[in-house]
């Protein structure tokens, strides 16, 4: 047996002390933890540690170049074109990716979206697109590159090779309660994002009721550190603090947001998922050397339609097949008159999620056409009986605790209430 | 799969948040981690969150409790006599309880000293009795009783069925940087304890360099700690403050202590064991209900003595066998004269731990004859060239790096030097 260089306890206890690790014991640990010689139990008490004490910018970045040290590293190099990628933090109705990949592409930019699954009441671009008759989402490296030379634009399944050591300690912080942790969060997305070889990346960190921190100030802060992170380890950064107080557009659930994606592709769409997909797009594309783009433009006149097309067809999927929609439907209607003054995107989240559009663990199918269709958004005014939304599920069981769900997350207020008026959708830019 | 009634997660993120853990929650959650259903990395995250924001009395009381009730419940309601044990936090050089045992018992009252191995710079009881030829350290619960009946005493190995949650827990925190924390020590001790079934129990809490707790406060609270757990689970607790800046006695190691202990019983000894030994023996007998007992006299007229040679022999030890002797002695002289001013119990302990009478694992054996012998302690005057230590081990390549471990740890200063003047070892005394 080699002899290991430091101590795990030593270290642990440095942590706990409030102290800061030095670089090469941030190294030593990731890549202990990556071949087991410290053991899970040991890396959860460093996490709690960690979560109670923080760390400091330069502990979060060496934390975040061991996670990328700890597996391969993809480059886009060869392609010889601009890239650029965008993460999301998650929100409930979140669907800005799909929309947003083919209408940067359309600029002749390259955009790698290396995606992931839902996991809780967010769901996963993923299995959104899977709703897609004939989409696959698995994509060898040369499959990836040659796609993107040609289209532009790929949404796929990031590869298992990618920061292994942040996919284990992930998995352990889910377990453990130490997951609503700047450091541990900012770590584990920049570790992955840098890892896949992107050129410059685009953040839209969300807050609100259906987003990860808890409060502005937190996600705030969660932004400027992976800013602040990307940008010290070479990847030109920015990102958008962005309203997750409720849902997204008016589907949450996989075959309804694909739908609503189309018509935003179409040039129409609703208000807030196209104001926020061209103020992402103004964003990568100024990364990318083009601050002039005219993105709105580009989904006006069917150029990103034309990209969407071509990049659902490279993987398989026929953009023009009709979509699936579930077996069973719930419409709740308004109790009384008046203005809609409230709709959590937390309760909406998790309704859309028992009506089994999410999934409670990774091994979990989803349904297709699971969701919801929002009829109103806050700020409409509404007439009794009238539709607010519409459940969809495939097992009529399921509307119980969905509507148990959403009891209480909505109000109707008086017609001059106050508390209906919404600020814009994309509250702060952060830069390094 | 039974239901289970509360979330593991959210019970991690209460006490992350500071928030105290109700009665029911502490009770599942320790019934969960011995049946396995809570893992050790959520026990571990959990236990970094009880480090660092503490625990109130009553979390305390409820753990140990807890603890208590995931094993077997030893009682000696059936002797027809008061029982009274003590535990030390542990320290170098203390073999108290080989003559405060059969002392105390010499009185009529019942000791069952349920004791363990070494591990790290601090001895183990039983390794100590276990370099007394024939002397067996395991017996059945009812040879157990039968000994108390009829001799008082006895020193014995702590069944396995004793709160194993607590033994699950104590190996987990070894691991993970959870070890000195005064809520965990605190319930790890007093579980044990009060599963062994004592009436009264007294405790001998450290100070000072060679012991648990880095301060004199420190150790105070885990004292008062302690103190008010026995008492509020109905048994009667107190507990003595004692110096262990330096070592305790003229001896470190197993049947060099063994030695010094039967001195001790013969009515001579170094003056700080007997003072301790009559000390914690007078609390004993004074929660036994004999508060006019005097165990001075008890060890000069060779009561205590007639006590011991029965407890040894009942366990197959032979009281009058010749000890164990080391094959190789080093001994360190005086450099120069004047009077010895310091000497640091820690590195004492480590030094004789690293001569063989102590053990880096649990499976490692030790040796009977390995240690060091004092031949002055702080305040004595002494004289260029006299020896001040013999160092003792079978193997002689083990001096060098418990020379190092010495190595500063002692000094001589002027003849009138103030540094060499200590206070009583006996500092202050807590009750309920």
């Amino acid at each position: 047996m080699a002899i290991e260089p430091f101590d795990t306890v030593d270290l642990i206890r440095t942590k706990r002390s409030g102290d800061a690790l030095g670089t090469a014991e941030i190294d030593w640990l990731v890549d202990a933890y990556t071949r087991g010689y410290v053991e899970d139990p040991q890396m959860a008490a460093l996490a709690m540690a960690i979560f109670l004490n923080g760390m400091e910018r330069r502990e979060i970045k060496d934390l975040t170049l061991a996670m990328i040290a700890s597996g391969e590293r993809m480059s886009f190099d060869a392609l010889g074109k601009t890239t650029v990628d965008k993460h999301s933090t998650g929100g409930v109705g979140d669907k800005i990716t799909l929309p947003l990949a083919p209408l940067v592409a359309s600029f002749g930019v390259a955009v790698p979206q290396l995606s992931g699954r839902g996991l809780g009441h967010t769901g996963g671009t993923l299995d959104k697109l899977e709703s897609i008759p004939g989409w696959q989402a698995a994509l060898s490296n040369s499959r990836l590159l040659e796609i993107l030379d040609d289209v532009g634009a790929v949404i796929c399944a990031a590869g298992s090779g990618l920061a292994p050591a942040d996919k284990k300690l992930y998995a352990l912080r889910d377990i453990t309660g130490t997951v609503e942790c700047i450091p541990l969060i900012a770590s584990s997305i920049m570790s992955k994002k840098i890892a896949e070889g992107t050129g410059a990346l685009v953040l839209d960190v969300k807050f609100g009721s259906g987003a990860f921190m808890p409060t502005y100030e937190a996600s705030k802060e969660l932004a400027q550190t992976m800013v602040d992170l990307g940008n010290d380890a070479g990847v030109a950064t920015s990102a958008l603090l962005t309203d997750m107080e409720v849902p997204l557009g008016l589907t949450i659930g996989n075959a309804l947001e694909v739908r609503e994606s189309v018509e935003v592709l179409e040039g129409g769409g609703p208000a807030d998922v196209v104001e926020l997909t061209v103020a992402l797009a103004t964003e990568m594309l100024t990364l990318a050397g083009l601050p002039d783009a005219d993105p709105a433009a580009a989904l006006a006149d069917g150029r990103a339609m034309d990209t969407w097309r071509r990049m659902i067809a490279a993987q398989g999927g026929d953009p023009g097949a009709a979509l699936p929609v579930a077996r069973e439907q719930h419409v709740v209607t308004a109790p009384e008159s008046g203005v809609l003054v409230s709709q959590e995107a937390l309760p909406f989240g998790v309704a859309a999620w028992r009506l089994g559009a999410g999934r409670a663990r990774a091994q979990d199918p989803v349904q297709a056409g699971a969701g919801i269709e929002l009829h109103v958004k806050p700020g409409d005014t509404v007439t009794e009986g009238q539709p607010l939304w519409t459940l969809h599920t495939d097992e009529p069981d399921r509307f119980d605790r969905a509507l148990e769900s959403l009891d209480g997350a909505w109000a109707i207020g008086p017609a001059d209430s106050a508390a209906a008026v919404r600020g814009p959708i994309v509250r702060e830019r952060i830069t390094g």
